[in-house]
C-alpha cells in the first residue's frame, strides 16, 4: 500500500466544523446520520453541540492550494469519511472536484493503474492521497469506480471480499445490466455494490478537463436490486444528490434500454456522420455539423466497451433509426412535402421540449 | 414605395470619412473601386485626397443608437452604396448587423413581407430604411436574398428586369443548383444574379437572434457560372470577405453535393434522433443528446424547402448513412470488437480534424 498524504500541502483554511475522526467505527453510523441531518439544518457558523466523544469539534479542514476554483464547502458535515475514486480521468476527476467543492467527504483517495498520472492528480489538488488497492483505503469507504465499464464488475468482485463492513462500492459506468447481474449476489450484503450512472460527461479525456460543476442539475440513475438494504440505497442516492444531481431509480435493464436511445445510438450516429466527411468537404462544414458530430471525438476504447456492454438495445435502436431515415429518404425521392414537413415538425417539437 | 428613413434617429458619431453621395451614378464606379482600394490601404484617420467631385469628404456616418454592440467600422470606405436585405430574419439580420459593424455599406435597406416586423428591425437599428420592393432601393444596390430557398429564383426573376444597371443580386440560400439553373440566363448581364451560401446559421429564428459575428471565420461558397463577368464575381466575393468569411468558388452542383453531406443529411439525422426520444426518457438525456440533436430545432418549413431543393443528393446521402449504421449494427450483433473500434477510431480521427 502506497499512501502519499497530501494534507501537509494544504494551506488554505476553508472550514472549521464538526468532523468525525478517522478512526471512529461503523457503530456510530446511525448517530452520525442524525448528526449530519442536524448539522445541515443548522447555520454552519454555529458550533455543533451534539457531537459524541468520537467526533472532533475542532478539526480543521483545509482545501488544497493548487486546485483553482475547488474549495471545500463550509455548510455541512461531510456525508462520507472517505471517498475513493477508482480511475481519476475526466469523470473521476470531476467527481473528486465536485465532492471537494461541496465538502461531501473528509478525504478523497485516488486509485489508478498509472502512478505518475495519479500523483499529478494529487498534486493538482483533486486527491488527498493515492493508493494502489482500494481495499486499503480505510473504514466506511465510499468507493466510486470510474474505470471503463467492461472492467468494473470483475474488479469489484475481486475487491468486495477484502473490504471491511461499512464500505460501499458504486460506479459511474454508462451501462448497468451486465455489471449488476454479475454482482447481484452482493446486493443486501455489507459491504455491497450498487450501480450508478451519473448522466454527464464530455468527449474530452483526462482529469485536466475535470469540471466540479459537471454534474450539477443533471440526472443520475441508480439501479438498486430488490435485495439492497434501504440504508445503502439512501447512502448512494445522497452522494449523487450532494453533487447537485436529480437521482432516479431504475432497474438495470430499464436503464440500458433508455440509455441506448438517449446516448449510445446518438454516439454511433455522430460517429457515422463524422466518418462520412471527405477531406475536401471539411471547409464546408458549419456549426451544425460540428454540433451533431461533437461526441464522435470520444475515446474509441471507452465507447467500444459501452456499445458492446449494451449491444442488443443499441443494435435494435440502430435498426429503428435506419427505418426512420428510410422514411425521410422515401419522402424526399417522392417529393412528399407534407410528409417531410410532418417528420421535421415532430422532431422540432420533441427537441424544443429539451433544455439546452 | 414606402421609405421610413432611420437616419434622423442616429445620434452616435461613429466615423468621419470619405463617402459617396447617394445620388452619384454608376459612371464613377471604376474610379470608386480604385478609391476604395486606396482608402483601405491608407490610415483611416488621414483625409482622403483622391475623391472626385461626386464624393463628399465630410459626410458624417452615424451608427444607430438602439443596436447594442453594432457600430460602423471606422477604417474603410464602404464597399457598397446600398445593401438591400430581402428577408430580415436571423440570417438577414446578421448580415445587416455584420455589414453595419464593418462599415460595408453606406445604407442598409430591408425588404420583407411583414411591415410590422421590418419596422421593428429598423427601430432596433439593423436597417436605415425599409421598402416593399427591392427594385426601388436606388442605384448600384447590392441585394442579398435571405428568404426561404425555394422562393428565391422566382422572386429574383421578377425583380431583375426592373433593376437599374449596376445592381447585383446574390443570396444566402442553403442550396444552389436549382436556383442557379433557373437564373442562368442572367449570368454576365447587368444587372445580374450570382449565387452565394454563407455557411453559418443557427437553429433559432428572427432578427432578435442576429449576431454580427455569425459569419466571422466561416466559409462562404459562391457559385459563379462561366458567363459571369469577373467584376461581378469580385464584387460578391469582396462582400462576403468583408464580413470576415473565407470565400470559396464551386459549381452549383458541387455545392449541393457537398452540402448534402455537411449540412442536409446531418439535419435529417438530428431530426430522426430527436424524434426517437420518448417522453419518459427525456430526463435521461445528457449533453451528448442535446448536442447531436440541436439543429433539429430548426424551422420545419425552411428545412423542408432546403431538403426538397436538394432531394437527390440528400436521399443518396441518407442511403449511404443507413448502410454505415448497418455496419455498426452488424458489428454489434456479432460482438466484433475490432470492427467497432476501427469504425469509432476513424470517426474520431475525422472529427478531431475539425475545429470547434
Amino acid at each position: 500500500m502506497k499512501i502519499a498524504d497530501n494534507r501537509a500541502r494544504h494551506s488554505t483554511l476553508a472550514a472549521i466544523c464538526c468532523r468525525r475522526t478517522a478512526n471512529s467505527g461503523r457503530a456510530a453510523a446511525t448517530q452520525r446520520e442524525r448528526h449530519e441531518a442536524d448539522a445541515r439544518s443548522q447555520n454552519a457558523n454555529q458550533k455543533c453541540t451534539c457531537a459524541p466523544a468520537t467526533w472532533s469539534s475542532t478539526r480543521i479542514h483545509r482545501a488544497p492550494v493548487t486546485m483553482p476554483g475547488i474549495m471545500a464547502a463550509t455548510t455541512a458535515v461531510p456525508l462520507e469519511e472517505t471517498l475513493v475514486i477508482v480511475g481519476v480521468g475526466l469523470i473521476g476527476g470531476s467527481i473528486a472536484a465536485a465532492a471537494r467543492r461541496r465538502g461531501l467527504a473528509r478525504q478523497i483517495i485516488g486509485v489508478g493503474r498509472n502512478p505518475e498520472r495519479l500523483e499529478q492528480a494529487r498534486q493538482a489538488g483533486f486527491l488527498d492521497a493515492v493508493v494502489t488497492d482500494p481495499a486499503t483505503a480505510g473504514p466506511n469507504a465510499f468507493i466510486v469506480f470510474c474505470t471503463p465499464v467492461n472492467h468494473i464488475a470483475a474488479a469489484v468482485e475481486r475487491i468486495l471480499p477484502r473490504l471491511p463492513a461499512g464500505a460501499i462500492i458504486t460506479d459511474a459506468g454508462s451501462t448497468k445490466r451486465r455489471m449488476c447481474e454479475a454482482l447481484a449476489d452482493w446486493a443486501g450484503r455489507d459491504p455491497t455494490f450498487l450501480g450508478s450512472h451519473p448522466i454527464a460527461g464530455s468527449e474530452k479525456q483526462g482529469f485536466e478537463h475535470a469540471d466540479p460543476e459537471l454534474f450539477a442539475g443533471r440526472t443520475c440513475v441508480i439501479t438498486p436490486l430488490s435485495g439492497h438494504r434501504p440504508a445503502d440505497i439512501t447512502r448512494v442516492r445522497r452522494f449523487w444528490a450532494g453533487l447537485g444531481m436529480t437521482v432516479v431509480s431504475l432497474s438495470p435493464a430499464e436503464h440500458d434500454q433508455a440509455l441506448a436511445s438517449t446516448s449510445h445510438v446518438p454516439h454511433v450516429v455522430a460517429a457515422a456522420l463524422a466518418d462520412s466527411l471527405s477531406e475536401s468537404d471539411r471547409r464546408l462544414t458549419g456549426t451544425g455539423f460540428a454540433s451533431t458530430t461533437r461526441i464522435a471525438a470520444g475515446d474509441p476504447d471507452l465507447w467500444t466497451a459501452i456499445l458492446c456492454e449494451n449491444a442488443g438495445p443499441v443494435a435494435d435502436g440502430l435498426l429503428r433509426l435506419q427505418a426512420r431515415l428510410g422514411d425521410f429518404e422515401r419522402a424526399l425521392r417522392a417529393g412528399d412535402v407534407p410528409a417531410l414537413k410532418s417528420l421535421l415538425q415532430t422532431a422540432k417539437t420533441k427537441r424544443d421540449a429539451l433544455d439546452g
